[in-house]
This record gives C-alpha cells, structure tokens and sequence, in this order.
C-alpha cells in the first residue's frame, strides 16, 4: 500500500501513474481540500475533482484542468442572466458540483468522493485530508484574498506575502487519512509534485498528521514540483519568490522541515543548492503522457524502497 | 394596463399574445408559484420560468416546456455520479435555477424574477404571486404527494382525490401583486387558460386576493382551459373528472366561485352546460402559434372591454 499527498495537476499526474503501476486497491490518493470554496452556491472542491478526472481518464489534457469533451452553455445562459464569470464551470463537471452539494447535506464528503470514485470506474483510494472546512486565504500586496480570488479572478498577479488556513485549528483529519497512515500493509509515502505551500502544507498541519509521520514506520518521500527552478503548473515558483525564497530542492526540502527521507528532483535542478542529509533521485520529472507517469511512478517506488 | 393571472404553458401563450398587442410595460403577468419547488438543492419556478422564457422567445415550442435548442450534458453526467433523473435540468435551464437559487438568499423572487425578465429583454411585468414558500399536495389514492412527484415523477397517473397548499396560510401575495390591483390604471384582469385547481386558485387562496377581486372596479374574465372538454396540455380535464366534475364551462366557471363577469370557451364547448348569470365569448381558443395567440388576446381584450 502506497499513500500519496497530492494537490491538482501535478499531484494527479503522478497518481494516475502510481494507480497504473500498482495493484489495484493498493493506492490512497490524500488530497488537499484547503483549495475549497462555494461558488453560485455549489461546493466546489478543484483538487479531489483534478484527481478523479484523472484516475477516471475524464480530465482534460489539453487546458490542464477539468473535463475533456467539456461543453459551456451554462456559462453562456449564466451570462446572459449577469451572473458571475469569473470562475468557469461547464456542463458535464457542473454534475459533480451540483451532486455533491445536494449530498453534502447529510453526508460527508469523504462518503461522497468514494462513491463518485467508484461510479466513475476508479478503484484506488481518493480521501479529501478533511471532512472539515478549510479554507486557503491568501495574504498580498492588495490585502487578503480567498484563494480562488487569488488564483483564478486575480489569476496569482497580486504579490504574494503569506497564506493562512482558514479553519484549519479546528480541522480534524478525515478517518481515512489516519487509517491510510496506520495501514499495517503501508509501505511508503510519497508527496506529489504539488505546490507545497498550497497544496500539502494543508495536509501535514492537520492536527495528529504531523506526528503521525515523524512516527512512521515506513519511508517518506517527496517529488520536486519544479522543473530548472519553475512550476511546471501553477504558481509555486513565483509564490516562493515572492516569499524571499528560490525554488530550488534545498528549499523544497525545507518546507517539509526534516520529514522526508528522500526526495526526486528533475536534472535540470541537479546543480541547484541541494538539501544536505537526504537522499536525492534525479530523473526525467516532467509528465507529458501516461507513459511518462508510470515511467516516473515506477522510478519514485524504487526510490521509495531505498530510502526505507 | 392589463393584469394576466398565469400557471404555466397555457397561461404562457395567451400573456404572449397579451404582450403582442398591447403597449410594452402595460401588462403584467402574474404568475402560480404553487409548484415551485427544490431539486438537487436548487429552487425551481417551473410556472415563472416557462412565463418568461415564453416572453422573451426562448421557449421550446415541440415540448412545451423549458428552453429551445436546449443541450443535455448536465444529466447526462449526472447520471454517471448516480444523481437523480426524473426531473431533467437542460444546461441553459439550469443557470436561471443555480443563479436565482444564489440570489434567493439576499433576494425576493420578486426581484430577481423582474431582473432576469429584463435581462431578457422582456419589457411586460412577471411577477410571482408570492414571495413565501408555498408548495402544492396533492392528495391521491396512492397517499400525499409533492406536486412535482404527482405531476413529474408519477406522470399524474394516481388518481386525484384532493389538493393542499402547504405554507398558504402564512403567505402574502407579492407587493406586486397587491399593486397590481390596486393601480389605478387597471382596465381588466384576465384569468389566462391555466389549470384552474393548481395554478390559478393558489393566487385567488392569497390572503387579501379575494377580496381585492371582489371590490374591483374592473372587469375579470377568464378563458376557459378546455377544448371540447380536455385540457390542450397537463392533467386538468383528468383531474376534474377524478373529482366527480365534469370539464365544461360551467364546472371553470363554478371553481372562480362568482368572480367572473365573462368567459371565453371553446366553440367545441358551446354545447356543453353553460354558466348562467355570465357573458360567454365563444371562439376558437386554441393557439398553436404567434398569430393565434395574438388574436385570442385582441378578442379576449374586446371581450373584456364589453363586461366592464
């Protein structure tokens, strides 16, 4: 058994390569879920819906976010009646949004992912870190602003000075997070190449994860999200920067603060500042296909297991 | 002005050949919310939405209801997360149900239905006879049942033995409404071929209505929903039947219980037993199309005209 931390893309790339190369069953898919928020009333969830996509084989490769085949007269309609822009949800992906909020109100929405997992044919783990509400509220240059606002309507240009999770003291981790992490059968852990401030810090400052990994039995390690110093998706590097920070592996290294045994980083950063007292795997990180997902997948087992 | 009192599809066309001919602004239409209701969590306005999609042109005119050139991927994507299909949302529907489920919460219906009528460019009033919750029950032999799930779900196949509307007693007509009555431009009130149980007796049951109707000072018709003693749409003439009535002029004009100065029937009703004490126009009143509607609402306006 195989725990994965995982943001959106990056994160779901490298578990749709996870889910190809082991058994099924044999994966658990963690995912943030401080990237929530309710937008036209409906519960959105971009980082849970990213992963499922993709372990369905639904998601869109082209725009990296999404459905494939995707369809927009709601946005058009929506627009014609003056309602908001700003965020766009089409057709097909308004399913999930609507569904889930209508059986959020007597279910959790671990309950929930399972049952839109398995519906859509997925047969490895996905669990939200919480059932509770966290939210990423984003600290700038133009004062504090709920992620989405930083991320899609602002579209990450206000300047980043710190990020808070809302509701994240009184957050408990979901029950299938802990027992993912109690598994007798777990083997490693591995954090995806997902923005770590973002995307996994959520996830590791849940009350109990924390300890629970220092604790552990098994080996941990993480996979860079950058690529020659950059995000490959998304904000991380100009995040990092803006914080007085290089995106280098020392760094990344950092922000897990001495948890991980091992960490896999692209060639191109071979020759940035790298983190002393850890074991480094330099490959080929980037993901452009499935084969290069199972091909890194296969290669961040390996090291897994000689970091234990 | 003219006040139009309209349920759905039928109320729809005659508000339509109203608007025809009439000066924009001197017409308003006010319509049943009786068999509003909530799904998947969003409020529907089934009467309100099938009034203002008629006015602005939008609507599907080979169904009968919802929006022309309407797509389906919505329930289509639904169905794969398991949601419910028995009441199908088309993708431009859905924004005026997720848009209007959002504004609710700061909003009356009351201006959010004026606003989404001006956003399409409709320039008549729509308003709903109430801004409280009220929700139709039907009684039927196979026990209560919502009115969506009696008329949607079940296909009105249970026989009908009765009719409650929950939430009646605490509900106010609309300040719309009350206006509407009371404005001293007023020249006639009309009580569009709508089904006269469900859709029109909600509005006169209003606290105030009836008595504001009683102590006009204009004349109010109706025209009868009945064909040769069938209803052209929905289960009217089988709900009368199931309650012992019969489907003629009179049985219409006996359910407005002494209100009418005049009835507008069908010429394939003018043999059937015929109010007393009331002016009839007997016509053709069925209206497949534009022109057809537009000349039913002139004579309806004459005939109008000469009750007062």
């Amino acid at each position: 058994m195989i725990v994965a931390l995982a943001g959106g893309v990056g994160g779901a790339k490298l578990a749709a390569g996870l889910a190809a190369i082991l058994p099924p069953g044999n994966l658990t898919v963690v995912v943030n879920t401080g990237d929530d928020f309710v937008h036209l009333g409906l519960a959105i969830s971009p980082d849970i819906d990213t992963v499922t996509y993709t372990l369905a084989g639904l998601n869109d490769r082209t725009q990296g976010w999404g459905l494939a085949d995707e369809s927009w007269h709601f946005m058009s309609a929506l627009e014609r009646l003056g309602g908001a822009q700003w965020f766009r949800l089409g057709d097909n992906d308004l399913a999930t949004h609507v569904e889930r909020t209508r059986r959020l109100r007597r279910e959790t929405l671990s309950a929930i992912t399972a049952d839109f997992a398995k519906r859509l044919g997925i047969r490895q783990h996905i669990i939200p870190m919480s059932d509770d509400r966290v939210s990423t509220m984003v600290d700038t240059d133009e004062g504090e602003l709920a992620f989405q606002d930083y991320f899609v309507r602002r579209r990450c240009e206000p300047r980043f000075r710190g990020i808070r999770f809302d509701g994240l003291g009184d957050a408990l981790p979901s029950t299938g997070l802990i027992a993912a992490l109690e598994d007798p059968a777990l083997e490693a852990i591995v954090i995806c190449p997902s923005n770590p401030l973002l995307s996994i810090e959520p996830i590791l400052a849940l009350a109990g994860v924390d300890k629970a990994l220092r604790h552990r039995s098994v080996p941990l390690i993480a996979v860079s999200p950058f690529i020659g110093g950059e995000a490959v998706k998304g904000p991380a590097a100009k995040i990092m920067r803006e914080l007085g920070l290089v995106p280098t592996p020392a760094a990344v290294a950092a922000r897990y603060d001495g948890l991980l045994d091992g960490l896999v980083i692209d060639h191109a950063d071979a020759a940035a500042s790298a983190p002393e007292g850890l074991r480094l795997l330099v490959t080929d990180s980037l993901m452009r296909d499935a084969p290069d997902q199972a091909r890194l997948a296969q290669e961040v087992i390996q090291f897994a297991r000689r970091c234990g």
